[in-house]
């Protein structure tokens, strides 16, 4: 058999898994799932019927767009808006009862002039990141009445993957101290890679994200999730090569022995990043197939010569869960999430689903 | 003003003078437009109508979905299939009339028992990219009458961006070799790298690829391309940085002096690379800004202490004439095509024309 694209599956069962193991790891916030970036690329309009089937009633997106189309399929969920609301948002926050999450003193102004009926904001502080969000001086010049505007105090951790990294201790301290200007309204500091450093970071709500696409937000230890996307690319074509000749463009990699290749149907098109290359890993029946040259746009050369029962017309697995995004973000220097992005946005490649 | 949401705009009209720039540069060949991986993100909804406008009647794509794609917008139009055609997709070739860019025995084998009424194949020769394509064996087991089928004799260069490598001279020698196996049948051995390498490399016909959408493929020389993507995003805050205070996941960035830092809705779900971190630059009226400390996934951070008049809501220059996608190739440690693909892909940026 002659293959020549390649094939991406999302596992949304294992996402599901994923979401309801990260439930049960902070059994005292209410949990919310991050949606942004169109559910990472798996897209909301999979994602989202999903989780709230599992009774999710939070979603976090980027955008008000993002949010827009989390309204569809969750009617009666609150949707967060982390990049918060502008006048080029207004009307879809108004239209799809969205929350924005306030980050500016004139985003507060601009809110209290267009505010939308039933919606409370969240108010966004900055503790360490230096990202969006109110400073003190900030939080200090708003009246009593504005303070019991908020239904969340929002914060977000910049270390919490490095469970002994002093800023997670230096943006709790700084947020607990915030939080004593708003003493009834309830919080929200961490995406699930500080869910793992504990109760004390969990708080009122946790903001469930990378590791529910089955991300390793604890890299210091074992992936305890799922794997959800896998990608296989067939095998166009095998070809002995000699000692001494080139692989790839700008005749990069000099062959130093004679060697056999296999040319592989997926490329930086399909979201690999040219990075991989010298670095780049596939597999084929657990054997591990290294790249040779640099990634084009629609195919990567690899080594197999000593490859068992390799043939033209076989998958081999770019992402599995032998080989999973966060793997391939390192060999790439980069991370899961980026690799993530990449792969699912190509576009060029139909998705198939578990569910 | 609040804005939240980055801008993207194609110049197509850039587009089509870059087009026409490059056929007269190949005055003795037939243009052919590359609009795979779906016109390089830019769409191919956008851009094929936009160069059938112009007469080009001749488009190569890398999969036979993005040929049915193409075939909506060039009814009458020669679509080549750059990855080849195979049990995968040999329905979509029946039914779109796509033509095959043949590159193994085995596909060859495949082609005489499916092939499809009215179509003649290209054959693609390998001449040392060590990529897909017949070997030397290969044609010479290729029976006369099996010569004669083929429309097209088609390779691809490996370093034709650096008009000074040895390979640019074994490649075209070794083609002309082939080339006499098939003394009537026309050939294209160029992309918009090798056209630049002068008549002798531009053969038959010419494949109009990166240099079409604004990218230097002689970067030996000043770019004579148009810029044909912009990319803009707003400033959605301002802030004061206390020296000794860090910027960024990771805490990666600490700040050397006080610092004045703008937080901008743009990040790598937009398809900036992370690895720009430490490297990134944007613009505002010509000034250029520095980021600082990690991307983001919707935000990166910029030192703007020495910028002038900047405000919040004001829209800061990702991508534009002054700094294209091969500068951020540059800054990335990669190269502008992988740049296009992913900022091009970002799927949540709406996309402006200018036409």
């Amino acid at each position: 058999m002659i293959y020549t694209q390649a094939v991406l599956t999302v596992d949304l069962k294992a996402l599901v898994e994923n979401y309801n193991f990260l439930k049960q790891q902070a059994s005292h916030s209410i949990p919310a799932a991050v949606v942004k970036n169109n559910a990472y690329g798996l897209g909301i309009e999979n994602v989202v019927p999903s989780l709230v089937n599992e009774g999710c009633n939070h979603f976090f997106v980027a955008l008000a767009n993002e949010g827009e189309k989390v309204r569809k399929f969750a009617k009666k969920a609150h949707i967060y808006v982390l990049q918060g609301v502008g006048e080029d948002s207004i009307e879809i926050f108004r239209k799809e009862k969205l929350t924005p999450v306030i980050a500016t003193p004139k985003m507060w102004q601009f809110w209290k002039q267009n505010k939308v009926e039933g919606i409370r904001p969240v108010l966004n502080v900055e503790t360490g990141l230096n990202r969006l969000g109110f400073r003190l001086k900030d939080i200090q010049n708003l009246s009593e009445e504005d303070k019991k505007e908020f239904s969340y105090i929002l914060s977000h951790l910049s270390c919490a993957d490095e469970p002994y990294h002093f800023m997670n201790w230096h943006q709790i301290e700084a947020f607990d101290n915030i939080s004593k200007f708003f003493p009834k309204t309830p919080r929200t500091l961490s995406a699930s890679d500080g869910l793992f450093l504990g109760e004390k970071f969990q708080k009122d709500m946790v903001r469930l994200g990378a590791a529910m696409y089955g991300l390793n937000t604890a890299p210091d230890r074992q992936n305890r999730m799922k794997n959800v996307v896998y990608l296989k690319a067939p095998v166009l074509q095998i070809e002995d090569v000699a000692k001494g000749e080139y692989i790839g463009y700008g005749a990069s990699y000099k062959v130093a022995k004679n060697m056999k290749i296999a040319i592989v149907s997926v490329g930086y098109a399909d979201g690999l990043p040219r990075s991989l290359a010298g670095r780049g890993r596939v597999f084929f029946a657990g054997q591990e197939i290294r790249m040779v040259g640099r990634l084009s746009m629609d195919n990567i050369m690899c080594d197999v010569t000593d490859i068992k029962n390799l043939n033209e017309g076989d998958f081999v697995d770019v992402l599995s869960s032998q080989y999973t995004a966060d793997d391939m973000g390192q060999d790439a220097g980069t991370i899961g999430y980026e690799i993530l992005n990449g792969i699912l946005k190509s576009g060029r490649v139909s998705m198939d689903f578990v569910k």
